[in-house]
């Protein structure tokens, strides 16, 4: 057990040249690899050591890269790495980081594809087998032999891995389905198949239904999954298959935890609250954002369940990170659903609950919510239903490059219909919250769930801190519209979040006073179009945060800094104050709604202002900001197209032109686990590079 | 038979009222109706006759509203639209616009759901369910009792309606799910599970494997699900039902067509090349663009198939719109593949199946491609797959909210990595099919397919046409790369689409020699970082159309028009060199690339051109104009305060701001069947509207 063998291993060749009777140390000198390497480092652990065998089996019987193995979720791939030459990073803590976690061809030539959603393995692998049967088959020029795909831990009860499971016997030819049922999914099993999947188990693989020979698709049984000599006799028998076959393996996950992980709260392969193993949890004794606002969210709204039965929160997988306990899913009872790793089902189910009176909340990542793009704007806002979309880990992200959170404000603020509100304090999230799940509200809302930014700025300032004092409200702010939150608070939970009352419609506010963002509605030729395009109008809704925030009110600068962007924008503004030479006493503005503009701010600030500056923690191009750049360069031009005469009324650098616009963000570019700062930096996201822009920009205007 | 019955069915509760006995002729009365209304209006006819009998049955049985049933895909809602008070929207033909092709809730309480993209319907009963269910069960508070999800006509095969059928179960409670089996999917079938259906029906529903038992569901069968006696019979023993169930009813589609139909080529429901029935087909001599273009792209790739193996279609469902005959599909062999209703599928099975060096070409509407924002981004942008995909029907649009193409551009050209093209004539299209299907391209390519304003500019300009034959090449673009298409062209077919050569990479070009969107890179602290950051800098790899074409050059106004665009772009230069008094000779600028910018064509635009407008058709928000407008402002920003010196330069109008910017496109919002004409009135895309903006931003920089 000392790691001779896996030390070994630099090849599947390897793998191939030990003794049969070997394998099961090879297997438990892996397994106590990954032990260490969970406790040191941390990772996908449970399900890697579910599928110890079956990894070590595939490359035993399998001719990788020739033959080509498709992981899925590929978070299960770690003894694949082990097994390819990369065990060094799982042995030695110092190159624990030269690998992702997840499959990856530029790391090595077995791996097949960056894969880090789930369920999308049977697919590709179906287009991988496709190409070979059209270039000769197996043994012809393409170079591909067998195709397999192993997929489990959940990920089978995602929406395309039944329409890769449809597909791949309709397609025919050489094609295995490694089906790893480790009897869990990411937090619980979840759906309706798993009923009939463990009488299969019970049954040896013999009972009807089976799921898979209901695709048309032929199929084996292997109970004991973590048996590498079942396992390698399993698959010599479906290698060079001339059809595509399941083999159903039966795993159990987290096999091989000890004591001192069981301390930790981690049975059979399950991280508390999470699925992730994160062995420095005790030693950050203050939770993350993801976990601080979402425990929020659900006390909040777990405070109301026994008067208003009709709320409910749905998850889709992962709810630990989110904040969404195990004791809290306990005391929820009806009031929440687990839907599996299934976000399509959940925003769609989520909108019919809407429909029929009830409140859902859905909470899961800005990288998951994309798998849903189409029932967000199909289901959700062309119906208009209102349903909550709690986005987590939103913003630029040192995350792997499958899991960044820098494209949901393009992805979702462009969606018409959909309003998209980004809190910067948490009593401004509650409040969002409590008016989007209130009877007030009706139609879609996103909430951007603040990240490591609000919150490190919130801690900042103690415990009670409620950014919003002190504030200035803009001064076209109704005075029917109190600031919501405003109200003194003693403390976190007994903060009491009343739904504050819309705000009173404003017929001039938003972009659509703008002739080119949506100019006025148009009399339309039949009652029909009418009546439709009243649905239309109706869906710019307003809400409460409909008006931007003036946090400060001061001159020649305005810095307006959208939700976990905020406290940059506030640095920025103290920098540009703290200048003795030439103080600029800066504007700066907590835009609150990012989906639409909030136009009468945006023309006062236009009054006095030289330059504005907008920030936002996300991909520039198809965001936030270039909305408001475009806004005054159209609202300029046409200004002056309509009255000339007016043109000078500009209190900005030139008298003839608006305020000069700088955008700031984040580049349209996949990352991969570069430091947050590090991606700062490269996309100016400093105060001091900001500072210094609007400082140049100042000077042009002179 | 003369609509004596269905002439008096105003509501569900007339259905009620009838005697059992006339059932029957109801349903006769009511295929008649359908019969005709095809003929005069066209529309999803097979799809309604096959589900006559179900829907008579399902308003005899149910107690809509109350009870409520969601149908999937909505198209075969006709006959529930007839007994729902709107008969005479389908008796009275100048009623026929009064309803619009899908459920609506705007247009009656028995419509729960506008639905029109498929599978979503069983998630979306499941939340009505859950309401109820929380609310107190049927007969509680909620006002809901029975739900009722109906799909079929290929929509079982979509993702999402598996994820539904999962979660059914688990949720328990009443839900009954009709599942229309009528044998076909829109085109052809397709799909493993249809051979173990097909299986089920022959027995009876007794077989196993069963699908609906697999997802742990009860289950019924009806064979006979065009006899409304049996229906009633099925209905009501799963009414109140405690528990889902799956009531699975064969029928036929297209039943009661006649030999005036078979004589255009529709039978069994199957209209030739697509599922909807256009009665005006033959007075249109002339294919619309889908079909042209769609017919041209598929005859260029057909020639190729003998010499390329590896070149494969993909069409998820809806071949024959997108000119993707069944001639065609019949000869492609191995070729082609349609996937049935399954987009997902399709664009992650070309992702694998370009990861083994095959050229997949994957096409489909622009409104659909919207359920594959995902796998476009994770399966197939950042695995750097080099997919084609041909985006028919993008644009403005006269269509169903559920169908707009408006809001492609913002969806696709905000994905990293993702080229998107939009050609604004046939060679340009061929060119860049060639190109993006050949060795020479590495990455995913999108292309807009051109639509009707190039086609109605084509065909106005005579066959063949070459509307690249006289424009002015950029300047700065380099010998290496010639204009692609620049050969003389004798003809349609006969063309060499010779795949041009890549560009020269020019490391000026682009957006990312602007410090917002994407500086240059710094230098990382870890070689990881750098190894992953090389890949992503890769991202951005050329294409032969990275550079806009000056197609005149004018001087101080450029109007830039993109794709479909282009030709409004003409007609404004146009009518601005035409103004007898003042006369502008404008540059018109056709940029073919739109997911990032030419930075030095616009950089020397803004030498000597006060005015860029720019053109898309499309959403303006989160669109590719808002993105030039951007680059200026942080462009001259950035410039000013680098090299305050130079800020003289620009010969724009007031010497220290770049030109004046001008966005024209489409709001943010769904629109439902308004005419093109009054579409672009609102948007202010109509040249005279465009060119006055022009002439009074002009005036105000003089």
């Amino acid at each position: 057990m000392s790691g001779e063998l896996l030390a070994h291993i630099g090849s599947p060749a390897d793998v191939k040249a030990l003794d049969a009777a070997d394998l099961p140390q090879l297997c438990a000198e892996i397994r106590a690899a990954l032990v260490a390497y969970g406790k040191s480092h941390g990772g996908h652990i449970g399900s890697n050591l579910g599928i110890v065998e079956a990894t070590v089996a595939l490359h035993r019987v399998f001719d990788s890269p020739r033959d080509r193995i498709v992981f899925d979720v590929s978070h299960q791939s770690y003894v694949h790495k082990m097994l390819t030459g990369r065990a060094r990073a799982y042995l030695d803590p110092a190159l624990a980081d030269s690998v992702t976690g997840f499959t990856n061809p530029a790391e090595s030539e077995h791996d097949q594809f960056v894969l880090g959603h789930t369920g999308t393995s049977i697919s590709l692998a179906c287009g991988l087998a496709k190409t070979r049967d059209l270039l000769g088959g197996p043994g012809g020029a393409g170079g591909v032999g067998n195709v397999v795909a192993v997929i489990g831990d959940g990920a089978l009860s995602s929406a395309i891995a039944f329409e890769g499971l449809n597909n791949a016997a309709e397609q025919g030819g050489n094609l295995i389905i490694v089906f790893n049922d480790n009897e869990m999914s990411i937090a619980e099993d979840f759906g309706g198949m798993y009923g009939p999947l463990a009488r299969l188990r019970a049954s040896g693989g013999t009972a009807e239904p089976n799921i898979f020979r209901a695709f048309g698709l032929d199929y084996r049984y292997v109970e004991h999954g973590n048996d590498v000599a079942a396992l390698v006799e399993a698959f010599e028998q479906v290698r060079d298959c001339d059809h595509p076959v399941v083999v159903h393996i039966h795993t159990h996950k987290g096999l091989g935890l000890d004591a001192e992980d069981a301390a930790h709260g981690i049975r059979d392969g399950r991280c508390e609250a999470n699925h992730w193993q994160d062995p420095f949890r005790d030693a950050a004794p203050e939770p993350g954002p993801r976990k601080y606002y979402g425990e929020m969210a659900m006390a909040a709204l777990e405070s109301r369940f026994a008067d208003e039965p009709g709320l409910v929160v749905v998850s889709p997988a992962t709810p630990g990170s989110n904040g969404i306990t195990r004791a809290f899913r306990e005391r929820a009872g009806a009031h929440y659903v687990d839907t599996g790793i299934a976000e399509e089902h959940a925003v769609t189910f989520a909108s019919g609950i809407a429909k029929a009176g009830g409140r859902p909340v859905v909470a899961t990542s800005a990288t998951f919510f994309q798998r849903t793009f189409d029932e967000l704007q199909q289901e959700v806002a062309l119906n208009r239903t209102p349903v909550t979309l709690l986005v987590f880990a939103a913003g630029v992200s040192d995350a792997d490059n499958t899991h960044s959170g820098a494209f949901d404000i393009a992805m979702m603020a462009n969606i018409p219909g959909l309003a998209c509100l980004a809190p910067t304090c948490r009593d401004d999230f509650l409040d969002m919250l409590a008016w989007s799940t209130s009877a007030a509200n009706h139609g879609p809302v996103a909430i951007r769930v603040p990240g490591e930014a609000v919150l490190a700025a919130e801690r900042a300032g103690g415990y009670p801190r409620h950014r919003n004092a002190g504030r200035t409200p803009h001064a076209d702010e109704p005075a029917a519209a109190p600031a919501p939150g405003a109200e003194p608070t003693t403390g976190l939970r007994s903060t009491p979040h009343a739904a504050p009352a819309p705000q009173t419609a404003d017929p001039t506010a938003g972009s659509r006073s703008t002739p080119h963002t949506a100019p006025a509605l148009d009399s339309h030729t039949t009652p029909r179009t009418d009546a439709q395009d009243a649905q239309s109008a109706r869906f710019d809704a307003g809400t409460p945060w409909d008006r931007y925030l003036i946090a400060h009110r001061g001159a020649d600068v305005a810095v307006i800094g959208l939700g976990d962007a905020y406290p940059l924008a506030e640095r920025v503004a103290a920098l540009l104050a703290d200048d003795g030479d030439a103080p600029v006493d800066a504007t700066l503005v907590d835009p609150r709604r990012y989906d639409r503009l909030d136009a009468p701010t945006l023309d006062r600030l236009a009054e006095d202002h030289r330059v504005v500056v907008t920030i936002e923690d996300g991909q520039l191009d198809g965001g936030w900001g270039e909305r408001i750049t475009a806004y005054y360069a159209n609202r300029d031009a046409v200004g002056r197209a309509a009255a000339p005469a007016a043109a000078g009324r500009s209190g900005g650098g030139d008298g003839a032109r608006g305020p000069i616009v700088l955008n700031v963000g984040a580049a349209k570019e996949f990352t991969d686990r570069v430091p947050l700062a590090e991606l700062h930096r490269r996309y100016g996201m400093e105060p001091e590079r900001i500072a210094a822009r609007i400082r140049g920009a100042i000077a042009s205007c002179r």
